[in-house]
């Protein structure tokens, strides 16, 4: 059957007020991406003829995240109810026959349950069709009452339970199929039953049910697919499902994972066998990480390349770079977007890169910024290098050639070049270029004074005698020292 | 009810065997304070006559933490019973009529629970009322034995149960209230029944019920509040139930935290709405931060002030520090004491700061030290810059004007004065203060030596090729290399 | 009864595929160790005659890891099942009449189990004995069909099940105890039932069953002693079983741990009473730590040595080091190995050491790089010290006395020494030795420019209206700007 009769429409309207926030329900985020979008990526294997998004608070920025993802927004201002939010969708609607109804923030929700629902109610020619879910615990949301196997006589709010009813386990997820010609005569004759004048779906359907309209139930296969975020308890525990169903996803595909429940890997990640993920390790992003790679406890990778036998060391922060075969970063190491490690290169402890490229098997250890830097092969870099490529004004480019010793606490004033196979002295501020296999020398000759400190000391203990005396009680400082315990 | 008929006793004299430590059981901590401090903030709101600790272990170490809660110290030594703890602390107790006795380990009890006791104890005009605690696991408490709904027949200890009172579920929390003239007769007629001649406020109890007196037990609403402290084991599932409390305080208060089971709260923290906490973070002591800020994972903040909209990337150590509206700090940032960071302001990575300011919008990207510095708005500071606050003899401080721009790997030689709008050449050693908008200079200048390096490169060959004639037989560096791989 | 008519048998011929690994099954690791290690370390107490790892996939590797074990290796090549691997270890068995038979992926077996195991074994004279265990969830592995109290009547494989087995719950570990006479026969006799001429050890079992040899189960205490590794879940599952046995051992030990299921411990680690270990810490290799040490967040020390009262403070990465009583690094210090702080001796912020050796009561507060260099007691190093301790040619020491100060910035070209007493200007490159009580300078002299700064602003802001006026449409910056936030 073709699914060009079927629209699907995401209420994205509501303000979440128990998450207590400046942002739209929609658009807080789980697993990496916001709710919406999570729904979204459910229904958007339906290739259903129309995707509507019904906004209203912060409506501009839902609709900003909605829009790259072929949903068209539609406006609810004010926000009457769900009811409400299906007459303001209905021009929108077109001539769609069917309609799949989904909350935005029930990011749980599969594409294969959305299908079965849909054929359920296709093949029983419903008129509506509420998804369903048991669950163990229904305190709060309202209940299926069942008046056969397949239908429903109505949903009952937790307020109107009877005491019997209070048992019923079968709960209404608020994801719904409607057969629209059917919708809308119901929808009409539903009257606003509260001072906010709202309207509800479930009185439509409760109105379907009166006409003796088919009205089905579909049970969920997996009961979290129900799950709405309305606390920010509700976040951390729909964030930790797909957190924990990624990490599984991973393992299957050969990555081994040290406490698992300490790390943290967005959807789109990839890892190949044999990687090693430590504790508390996240992988942001569209990562894409190697075979045999180890990525050490704390480190955090966004939207990072990496070949493989890559080692990352504990605590690097690395985003949108490129780390080739056998690369070593870190502890400590920080690479700014950019930055590309050839093939064995290292960057090591307290070293900054941006924009910059290291070629392959150069060694840069230690407390070194490197910035807009192109840097040869076999190349060494001593620690406190530092490339000036803000002269505040504008950047400029350092270029350092192949097998190059750079002594270390050098600084290099771009836009510098220095040649292949060249040697930098130690502490040496370099402004010029250094050719090919020359020295570079520029500091301070030594000069040393015999008995300076000696004399020094000797002054400064007695000055402090004389202005001891000056100044007769002074200050314990006992009081400044504090324990370093907390 | 006026409550001053009532005094607190704290049985705080302790040793904690089984948590093998040099440190009294009551000082050891959960929930970032000591248990004590717990026990105590859970008495306060009773507004008791007089709060007691009786103390024994580490005696003064005890009395240092709880006198400045106004609890009075009273001596054990030795200490022979909880019984004979109580008879220690009776002329302390002065007037009272009534005493709520707790041990100094149960530090999840709470005031409400206290409150309804006190409330049970008053109506029934009872002698004693044993707090218990309805179980799954009572294997190793006391049992209550009831004669009535309301009254206790006796406690069993554990070593006593009969087959039957093995399944008894409801234990002795340890906490209790009596009304003291029915007490002190009652332990004045218990018999030291052991060879170390201890005396236990279970025995006046049994005593209490033999002269038919009224003994009420009272269950706790939460059985965890009868949860001790005997253990590192149990230390560390208290200290878990108060970080789980806290984060839900905060998640509730309008904050996101992500994978919450690995985030570290103490009790006196707050944040915004909007605030993000990601896996890993500690927020310590009266850290205090505004709305919308981020946290990454990783980062450690004790005692520190934050504005809104602020971002702590991944591995920053902050303490005692405040951070205004918009700021940024690392990754890898690490604030002192007396550290302000204006509005905008930045700190980058592998950057100290300990007792500066920073002005509005300026920035310390990267590798930088600075102390004792007051630094204006818009300026920037090159990485590698360095205060030499510390001359082996005192502290200097170092002050920047707006708009300056220090080179990289700058030494600022304190006491030193850079002026409004000057310019610091990369690599020098500052001395002496520059005026505004000049130009501060301090550095060698380059020599370029052409085919140095490569003449030092032949010159090392073939001396080394001399050593080996000279060493025929060198040892492999082949055994020094060790798997990089754990 | 002498053990020495017994051998061991490890089963570590298999690939392992539904790891997806090029590792060799064996050879992946838990709780710091392989899994093959954890087996042999299990029966090494049985002081059997011989123990012999029948290996196959990696058979190299697998031999490398097992030999310095004593554990002689038996290639099966192809590996024709677990049957065929007897055949194959049968000449090296020699004169043994017993065999415990085990996979090498069983790393939670414990002794005391196999023990116990084999007595049952022994007394009941039997041909065979199955190590079962109950289980909860015996999905997928093979059920003991029991014939009486303690005989077994057979294994029945998960597809072989009738609907009625499908409730039998004492599942087939796959360790076993043979009577070596009363196999061989059996195996000979069983044919092999598939396409791959596989032989099962179950086979033989049945074949003796058949056959009215005595077949005992002997049930594990402890169920998860039968746990394999065939999925990455798998190894997390029993990495964190190893991993919370080990914590509980510390804690029993009088050690503090918050949020333990972060913390991630090596089994040979050691830590005296009152350390505190902070959430996400590891402690690797065979680390050991005194009393009262505090290791804080992020922190991982592999192969440590630590006195007493130390304080490793967030976040340090420090290996094959030492730290004797009172010192204190950190946060973001990195340890190489052959470092060794002496008492109260620190390393702050941003410091790297490799193989030197720090004095007394020294401190390195931050941003330094220490190589091969030996300091004094009471020295103070400032900040951006770099010892040049490589000059691309080969390594050279530094050595520092007492009681000198180095000041900021700091280059110290190795090989060079610095007497007692000695004072560095900052920012001077130190090439040759300073004598005691001497001062060191090597850096350029000052020179202020006035207006400079203003002058060079006017020139960059007139050049840049001239190029706009010849660049007539230049592109907008605006879209390199990114959202700071994920």
């Amino acid at each position: 059957m073709p699914a060009n009769d079927l629209a699907v429409v995401i209420l994205a309207a509501g303000k979440g007020t128990r998450l207590k926030s400046g942002v739209a329900k929609v658009l807080h985020r789980a697993g990496g991406r916001t709710l919406v979008e999570h729904v979204l990526a459910a229904c958007a294997p339906l290739k259903s003829r129309k995707t509507i998004a019904v906004v209203g608070h912060q409506a501009d920025q839902v609709t900003t995240v909605v829009a790259p993802l072929d949903a068209e927004s539609v406006l609810q201002q004010p926000q009457h109810g769900t009811g409400h939010a299906m007459q303001v969708a209905r021009r929108a609607l077109g001539s769609a026959k069917l309609a799949i109804v989904l909350p935005g923030d029930a990011p749980l929700i599969r594409t294969e349950t959305l299908r079965a629902m849909l054929a359920a109610h296709r093949t029983a020619n419903a008129a509506a069709t509420i998804l369903s879910a048991v669950v163990s615990d229904p305190a709060g949301y309202g209940r299926i009452l069942r008046k056969s196997e397949t239908s429903v006589q109505a949903i009952v709010e937790e307020s109107q339970l009877t005491d019997e009813q209070r048992d019923l386990n079968e709960i209404n997820s608020s994801i719904y199929c409607f057969t629209l010609e059917k919708l809308w005569p119901a929808l009409a004759q539903v009257k606003p039953h509260n001072k906010h004048r709202e309207l509800y779906l479930t009185d439509a359907i409760a109105a379907l049910t009166a006409k003796n309209e088919a009205v089905l139930a579909h049970v969920a296969a997996d009961p979290r697919e129900a799950l709405g975020c309305n606390t920010r308890a509700d976040l951390a525990e729909v964030d930790r499902i797909f957190r924990e169903r990624k990490r599984a996803d991973l393992m299957n595909d050969g990555v081994s994972i040290q406490l698992p429940e300490t790390v943290l890997i967005d959807q789109d990640v990839t890892a190949g066998e044999d990687t090693v993920l430590e504790p508390c390790v996240q992988l942001l992003g569209k990562t894409k990480i190697g075979q045999r790679c180890t990525i050490r406890t704390g480190s955090v990778l966004s939207d990072m390349i990496l070949g493989d036998d890559v080692l990352v060391e504990p605590h690097c922060v690395a985003v949108e770079s490129r780390l080739d075969n056998n690369a070593i970063i870190g502890p400590f190491a920080r690479l700014r977007p950019g930055t590309h490690l050839k093939e064995g290169a290292r960057a090591g402890n307290f070293v900054e890169m941006k924009k910059s490229v290291i070629g392959e098997g150069t060694k840069v250890p230690h407390l070194t910024y490197l910035g807009d830097a192109h840097v040869g092969p076999k190349t060494n870099i001593g620690a406190g290098t530092i490339t000036c490529n803000y002269d505040g004004f504008a950047k400029h480019p350092t270029t350092i050639g192949r097998g190059v010793f750079i002594g270390s606490d050098t600084t290099l004033v771009a836009p510098v070049r220095i040649g292949d196979g060249a040697y930098i002295a130690a502490g040496s501020t370099i402004t010029e270029n250094v050719p090919p296999e020359g020295l570079g020398i520029a500091r301070g000759r030594q000069v040393n004074k015999p008995r300076w400190a000696a004399r020094k000391r000797r002054e400064l203990a007695s000055a402090e005698h004389s202005a001891k005396r000056a100044r007769p009680r002074t200050k314990s400082k006992a009081k400044k020292k504090k324990s370093r315990r907390r």
